[in-house]
C-alpha cells in the first residue's frame, strides 16, 4: 500500500427515527444556537421540520433558518446563509436535506468564521481552516457529503463550480436514517445511484495503483449500490435495499476506498461539473453521460482494471463487456446516456469544452485532456 | 440494516518512516510531556527508541519511560504506569509495540485522571469516562487496538482477564509503518493472523443478522489475512502484503465490520480468554485450538453462514469443507489446533471449564454454555 493518512471523525447515528433525537445529538457539542438549512417546505408538509424543532427545543436549542435551497446550491444562497449566521451568533449548522443543502451548510459554516467573502474559500483563496460545528440529518442519499470534509458549489455569476476540503468540515453528527428517503422518486434515485458508482469508479479506473484489498472494497460498494437499486426502483419501501443503499453511499467518499491508493484523479466530475454548472443538468444525470464514453475512451490506459472491474462487479469476463455492461444498466435504470436525452444540443460542444478546459486548467490535467480530447469525448455523448 | 451508530475518531498515519514524525503528530494535542510505554528493550538496539525520542525532543515534548509489558500484558504493569503518569503529571501515553503495549497504554491513560485503583475501570466497577491523550507506533498488527475504543488485561491475582471499551480509550493518533513489523517471526504471524480472522469470523458466525454489504466487508479482510500472511511466511520482507496485513487488522475491529450487525457475540475469544488467563497461552495460538472445535460444534446453530463462509473466502461449495480448509490453513501456518500443542493435559479440563464458565456468567451467557457444553467443547480440542 501507499502511504496514506485515514482520519474520519463524523458519528454518524443511522437507523429509523433518529432524527427525532438531533437535538440530544448537538447538546454535547455545548450548542446553543443553530442555522437550520434546508431545501424545500415539504420538510413541513411532511412533519419532519416540527420534529426536527421539537427535538432542539427540548435540548434548549434556539434556532434561525434559511430554506430555498436547490440542487446544485449556489453561492449566493450561502451569502445568505452566512450573513444569518453572523447576524444571530449561531453556533452551529444543522443541515435538513441531501447534498446540495449539507454542502450549502458546509460552505456556510466555513464562511460565518471568516471575515472576507465567503467564495474565497471555494475559489482556493482561502484555505478554511475554521468552521461552525456543522450537523445534518441526510434526506437523500449521494455525494456521501455526510461523512467527508468537502463542500461543492457553483457560482452562478462566474458559473465555476469550486469547493473545498478542510477537516473543519467534518459534521461533527450525521443522521441517516433510510427511511427518509423512500420518498426519493425513482429519477431521482437513478441520479444518486450514478453519482455513488461515480464517486468509487472515478477513483478505480483513474489511479495508477490500489491494493487489492481496497479495489475489493470498491466493488463491493459498487456491488451493493447496482443490487440495492434495482430493488428500490421496484419496491421503494424495502428498507434492507434502502439502507444498505444509504451505507454505501456513505463508504463511497469516507476515504475507506483511499487507503494505499495512488495517483487517482476524479476525471468525470470534472468534465460533468461544465453540464451542470452551465445547463443545470443534474450532476447524476450528467455523469450518466459522460461516463459510458468516457470509459471506451479511457480503456486503452488501464485495460486490466476494466476487466477486473467486469470480473468483480458484473461477473464478466472482458473489460469492454464490463463497460457495456454498466452502460446497459444506465439505461434500464432511466439514466440518460446521451446529450440529446438531457437537452444539449451537438452545437453546444465547442462552448461545453472550453468551459471544461478550464476546469481541467484549474486541475492541472491539460497534458491528459488537450482541447481536441474533450471535444472528442463531448462528440461521443 | 439494523441501527447502529459509527464513531471513529482515530487518525491513522500508514506508511514508511512515519514513526520518525511522531512529536509533530502529538504536539498539535497540546501535549508537553508523555509517558513513553513498551515492551522490551529490543527498540532501542533497533534504533526506534531513538528515532522516537528524537521527533519527540524536535517537538518540545519531555518523557518518561514504563518498560517491560510482556504479551498478556498485566494489571500490576498499569498499576505502575499509572504511578508512574501521575507523579511526573504527564499528559499523555504514547506506546511503542503491539496490541498489549498498547493496551496497557489505555488502561494507563484512563487510570492516571482517575482517583481509586485502575482495575476498578477494567473489572466494570467504574466507567472509564475519560483519558489522558493516547498515541502509538505498532510494531505487531493483531489486536486491532490501534483503531478502536477498547482495552483488555490479566489481573494476576484474580487471573481475571477483563478490560473497557469508551470512546476515551481511542488512540489520537496511531502510526502504522508495516517496515517495522518486518522482524516479526513466522511463528508471531501466524498467531496474529489467527487473531485478526477471529475478529472477524466471532462476529459473522454468531451474528442472528448481517447486511450482505457488511458481511462482504468481513469476507475481504478473512481474504485478505489469509493471502498476505501465506505470503509473508514464505517472503517477510514483501512490503505489500505487510501493509495490506496491517491494514486488514485494523479493519477487523475499527467498528466498521459491525455496520447494521445485530446479535453478534465474542464466543471463541471469551473461551480462549481462560487459556491465556491462566496458562500464558499466546492469544492467537489460544484462538486457533479453540476455533476448529468450536465451528463444528457452532455449525448446526447457523448452516447457511457457514455455507457463505466456504464459498466467498475458500471458493468451496459445504460448510463442512470451509471448516476443514480453515483447519488446514491453521495447520499449515504452524498454529496449534490441539490442546496438547500448547502443551495443557486433559486432565486440566474441568479447572479450565470451571474458569470459562466464570467468564461466561459474567457474559451472561450460562443458557448458550451450560458447563456440559464447555467440557464438551474443550474434549473435542
Amino acid at each position: 500500500m501507499k502511504d496514506f493518512t485515514f482520519y474520519n471523525p463524523t458519528k454518524v447515528e443511522f437507523g429509523k427515527d433518529k432524527e427525532n433525537l438531533i437535538g440530544s445529538y448537538m447538546a454535547p457539542y455545548g450548542v446553543k444556537k443553530a442555522l437550520l438549512v434546508y431545501g424545500s417546505e415539504r420538510i413541513k408538509a411532511s412533519g419532519l421540520f416540527d420534529r426536527v424543532a421539537k427535538s432542539l427545543g427540548e435540548n434548549g436549542i434556539e434556532f434561525v433558518t434559511l430554506s430555498g435551497i436547490k440542487s446544485n446550491p449556489v453561492i449566493s444562497k450561502a451569502r445568505e446563509g452566512v450573513r444569518i449566521a453572523k447576524e444571530n451568533s449561531v453556533d452551529a449548522v444543522l443541515a435538513v436535506g441531501g447534498g446540495s443543502v449539507l454542502d450549502t451548510a458546509k460552505v456556510i459554516a466555513a464562511g460565518a468564521v471568516y471575515d472576507g467573502d465567503v467564495w474565497d474559500l471555494c475559489s482556493y483563496k482561502k484555505y478554511p481552516d475554521a468552521a461552525l460545528k456543522i450537523f445534518d440529518i441526510l434526506t437523500l442519499s449521494a455525494t456521501g457529503s455526510e461523512m467527508n470534509a468537502s463542500a461543492v458549489i457553483t457560482n452562478e455569476e462566474t458559473t465555476e463550480k469550486f469547493g473545498f476540503s478542510s477537516p473543519a468540515a467534518f459534521p461533527a453528527v450525521s443522521v441517516i436514517n433510510p427511511e427518509l428517503q423512500e420518498t426519493v422518486t425513482n429519477v431521482y434515485l437513478a441520479y444518486s445511484g450514478v453519482d455513488i458508482l461515480s464517486h468509487c469508479m472515478d477513483l478505480y479506473f483513474t489511479a495508477s495503483y490500489i491494493p487489492e484489498m481496497t479495489a475489493n472494497h470498491i466493488e463491493n460498494i459498487i456491488r451493493t449500490v447496482i443490487r440495492t437499486t434495482d430493488v428500490l426502483l421496484k419496491n421503494p419501501g424495502d428498507y434492507e435495499a434502502r439502507s444498505e443503499f444509504a451505507w454505501a453511499a456513505a463508504q463511497a467518499l469516507n476515504r475507506t476506498t483511499f487507503a494505499g491508493v495512488e495517483g487517482n484523479r476524479y476525471d468525470t466530475h470534472l468534465i460533468e461539473h461544465s453540464l451542470s454548472a452551465l445547463y443545470d443538468v443534474p450532476h447524476g444525470a450528467g455523469l450518466a453521460v459522460v461516463y459510458p464514453a468516457w470509459m471506451n475512451w479511457h480503456l486503452p490506459m488501464n485495460p486490466t482494471r476494466y476487466e477486473q472491474f467486469a470480473r468483480n462487479t458484473f461477473g464478466l469476463q472482458t473489460a469492454e463487456e464490463g463497460i457495456e455492461a454498466l452502460t446497459n444498466w444506465f439505461v434500464s435504470i432511466g439514466a440518460p446516456v446521451k446529450l440529446e436525452q438531457v437537452h444539449i444540443d451537438k452545437d453546444k460542444i465547442e462552448e461545453i469544452a472550453s468551459h471544461i478546459y478550464r476546469t481541467i486548467e484549474m486541475a492541472r490535467m491539460q497534458s491528459l485532456y488537450p482541447k481536441e480530447t474533450i471535444v472528442e469525448l463531448l462528440n461521443r455523448m
